[in-house]
């Protein structure tokens, strides 16, 4: 019986052991997605507790206490200390064996505060201590100080095009020498649905650009500035967060008819409104073209889903969950388009619904086109799919229909600066599927052979992603 | 080689074999979803013959025997002998390998009849007529003796509402140890597809009631009747078998408008019957509610799609598949309803599409409250998936995205009181899973943790039903 | 750690290796569906070189040479050479680790050529070498001598209603001793969408039957001779290519309405154009059931995606990926219409997205008669899941949710006469399972058990195809 979590955590075979201590665990952590706050970074101060740091905003725990009968007062109520809360947190850690949280927990202790035992109610006040102790006194413990721990050399935040990024500016003035770049995020931008809420982003989207948005011609132009600007300010990518994906028909006349309607208040249509979103996917895609952006894509999640608990404590509070749309059709023809017009950029793909994997793999290679080794990408597991099964299930699919080879690998998607040892997570996942194909007889590992199952494992875990981000 | 089906049968590690035999194994049985026949329990005679009670009404065989190339004759056939059918079963038997039904048989003939030589054609003779003598002559080879054999507590069987109950209440009387309780399964209350047999039911369901329907507020009041009668009967869940969800949009007065017309004798439009449901689904969730039951939901069922067999042998012969259905938004809509006006009942979902099983534990998330732990459950493997295959994604998919620990666990779903063994493979591919995770080194296994994880086992084979029903 | 490809390949246990080299390694091969040239069979002239036989049509390897950054000039270009294109394979080669085509590129290079060096760029001017001089030199290196050093017995080629069959009547009459018939594949017949193509497509089957076509009737008139003319050169299944399955409600005189209308140059709308593939499907059916032929249906394909590359290369060339059709309510339909009409011929279903492995699984349930044992087939893993991880999940559905014993098993599905290995893949995949389960307690071993397991093997890659398609 192995212990839990020993060096060897998740490798199950020596080779997998001699890939991952050997050519994985020493490599520098580009994090090209993760939703960490350019400010605390620009200020770098210490964190209140361990609370703060572990319950402030991670909507995974908070599902994990619901489900396991906490009062919401424990979870973002206000009215409870941070101890009431970590120990409703300690409480519920043993009823999360085989979730994710389960090992996040217990790597985050041991990476971050050096801590091997387990949490647990008889271990949860002296863990509770040894912690905030650390956050308020021990070196290292702010935001850049865990960055480094971790040995990060680059992040690439979230941010809508009508950030300032002034806490970017000022990280890149300070010195700070891990690469914080910003990723354009125009999700509000397409948001048509609510007109009102509309015309109040347009608004501060034109005061960023300085262009008065009166009619489409004006939003491009808004955009097309900011576009310019995140590109001074150093970044490399785009995402953006869909239900699915539009390729609607429609002409130039419809898109300028149903923005005036928009701006003067109506509701579009449903089918209005897909015209609209296709128009901008295909703007957007275009624009990070011309700047050579890679764009990334996450879709098919069904948000918010809970009313009550949405006017409780507001969006993105832990109410989502997988949606069953069948969106590869228009998927296909949405990139389909930007390719006719040579047009498509690096692109990458992450579907929540993993049933989708197979889908996804196969439409990744409908759209090479040899410019680049793996241009449009199969991206990690995402979000629910961010554990051992669905990283496995992800990097099966990618390498049985595409090149695993030229994967761009692991990414946190995270709000916390301690969620760092996922991509350790990832790293030794990667390296127990190739071992163990290797110790299977399925994968060669002499000479030429092993120097390249070697160097593939290197590639995936850093090498791709520098290259392919052209960091 | 491990012999076939040994003591430790599906149990790949010493640990697994550990948590199997010391926290699982002797456990009593809950089986709280069943399809068991009340008036055979209340009667409690002995059966005609092992084909009785195998291939009386068991479509998982029938279904077999069909694709082993045998005539109907010998499956459903009235001209055949029991010694005929049960030939042909024997024969099919060896081509069953890698199915669940190689299994069950077995695992019934063992612990049944204490028989362990394999079913073949030429065992075949030699076995029909053991079990025979057994069933005619043997002790506790009744209804009632086969339950207590398997350690049964309780058991829920699957009822209409219009039905007496009168079974149950003679069971009760009697003064017979094992419960036997009711479940609340109202379909045909919603069925107005076809308005002749629905009218039909309107008046059995009437009569049950006292009460004339001859409009929406009276088959309300009826329901309600009846809905309170099952809870004096012990009844602590409904359930709800469905093709998908409905969350439409609708008006009282549409609703009282379509059953009019209903009972006028129309069939209404597929948007009305879709209001029609949905206003049902919100109804009975309201009322289990208030009596403070659990509701289930097995959806995502194509059923007779046999139109030629349907006529030949009836409905429920085993000519129903998986569908493909997309219903999570509806899912998700018709559970915000309830839970907006603070009617969320305890609720099960099960789906028939293993491709569904992380749409569903993400879903069962979006609705967790505090209130109970697992208050929203990921239902165990239903049906096609009642196998090791089935039963592993969905503990998996629920271990990653729920929490394992507070999962109700099995249900046999079965007609037979043979069929018990069920929970022993689920109780084993439980401890595999679990156990084979502790000798990985993924589920520590020390102190705290090695007790919370045998506690765990227990919990799932036993405990969180008895708590989570409040039997 | 097993050496890469030994002779215990993909076999992890010693029962695994038993039955394989014991019951499957020596059978002859069936490949009931492929795509080879019969032209090339009737000449049977020698290949140029290893690139032509290779890379001339292989989608599969075009595909990842693309991902891999290689530039179209060096995959279907013209101006480059064989070895300019083998070079770039070979550079190729080590990074599609984990991908079925290492494995295949290393199976053929091993059983055809004599080569066991991996491919790679030191290695690629050599193995260059060596293959053309045995492709040009050696004995057995044409296409029937491929066939015969790969033990095939019986191959069905894929071909058109209005194709002349010239090249199977030839081979017939050569005297060659291996089985080479047609396959009725009449996918053109039903491509109303485009009338135009539809028109010259009417004009070549009505010169191939002698029939004018200028009404329904006289297409179906053409149709059965074509059918009839199949069936005498030996033709013995149906293949149909579909996006998804057609069960629309259409009349006689709807079918005659929309046929005349394409006639007349009116694209049909769509639901014409589903109401006249629904007739088509039916027809197809029943016209094969006359004949006793089994009917084959591959669908759930997005295909010729990048419109760009199809101007460029035309279709079929990798450009085609998995869909997210839901057809399960369809498909039961269409079947059900057969079956309720007794016309309802062996049938084998192919899905291409591998989450509905199990809506198909149980889908064959639903029209098994008695009348043939496996009658409706879940096809073997099809396209992008004819690879170790594809056949072992459709093994394991079909195993879980129908008998395995009664599989028909393997085909290639392929334009090269190289690929007759994917039989051995397949062989050592199956044999690998029920080794595994065999070692693990789930299958008996001993006795009758023992010769059914061994038989069951030799069944899946021989027998049961030689039955089912009475070859």
């Amino acid at each position: 019986m192995k212990q839990f979590m020993d060096s060897d955590f998740l490798l199950g075979t020596p080779t997998a052991s001699e890939l991952y201590h050997g050519h994985a665990e020493h490599l520098p952590v580009i994090d090209y997605h993760c939703h960490l706050d350019p400010a605390l970074m620009a200020a770098d101060t210490r964190f209140r507790s361990i609370t703060e740091l572990w319950l402030g905003g991670d909507h995974y725990k908070w599902r994990a206490l619901r489900a396991n009968g906490v009062h919401e007062r424990y979870i973002t109520g206000t009215d409870t200390s941070d101890w009431e809360k970590f120990e409703q947190w300690a409480a519920t850690v043993p009823y999360t064996f085989r979730n994710p949280l389960y090992h996040w927990t217990h790597l985050e202790l041991r990476t971050a505060f050096g801590i091997d035992e387990a949490l647990n109610p008889e271990s949860a006040r002296r863990i509770f201590d040894e912690c905030n102790r650390q956050l308020l006194h021990g070196e290292g413990m702010t935001p850049r100080g865990l960055m480094r721990r971790y040995n990060v050399e680059t992040v690439c935040t979230t941010d809508d095009p009508a950030d300032s990024l002034e806490h970017h500016i000022a990280i890149r003035r300070s010195g700070f020498e891990i690469k914080v770049l910003p990723t354009w995020r125009p999700d509000k931008a397409m948001a048509v649905e609510d007109p009102a809420a509309y015309a109040e982003y347009l608004k501060r989207l034109g005061a960023a650009a300085g262009v008065e948005i009166d009619c489409f011609e004006k939003l491009e132009e808004a955009l097309r500035r900011r576009h310019d600007f995140f590109a001074e300010a150093g970044c490399r990518l785009s995402d953006h967060g869909l239900e699915k994906f539009y390729a609607d028909d429609y002409t130039e006349s419809d898109i300028r008819r149903i923005f005036g309607e928009v701006l003067a208040g109506r509701k579009p249509s449903e089918a209005d409104a897909g015209r609209f979103k296709s128009k901008m996917l295909v703007l957007f895609g275009a624009m990070d073209h011309e700047t050579d952006w890679a764009q990334q894509f996450h879709y098919g999640t069904i948000r918010n889903s809970n009313t009550r608990m949405m006017r409780a404590v507001g969006p993105d509070t832990g109410f989502d969950s997988i949606g069953e749309f069948a969106t590869a059709t228009e998927c296909a023809r949405f990139l389909d388009r930007l390719d006719s017009e040579g047009k498509l950029a690096r692109t990458i793909l992450y579907n929540l619904n993993p049933a989708a994997n197979e889908v996804v793999a196969t439409m990744t290679g409908n759209f090479q086109d040899g410019s680049v080794p793996g241009k449009i990408q199969f991206g990690s597991g995402w979000w629910f799919n961010d554990q051992t099964d669905g990283m496995r299930r992800q990097m099966n699919a990618l390498s049985l229909l595409g090149l695993l080879s030229r994967f761009v690998g692991m990414l946190t998607d995270s709000r916390s600066f301690l969620s760092y040892p996922r991509h350790e997570y990832f790293r030794r996942t990667l390296c127990d599927l190739v071992g163990a194909d290797v110790e299977a007889g399925l994968v060669p590992y002499t000479g030429y052979e092993k120097r390249r199952v070697q160097q593939m494992i290197e590639d995936i875990c850093y090498y791709n992603a520098k290259n392919y981000f052209k960091f």
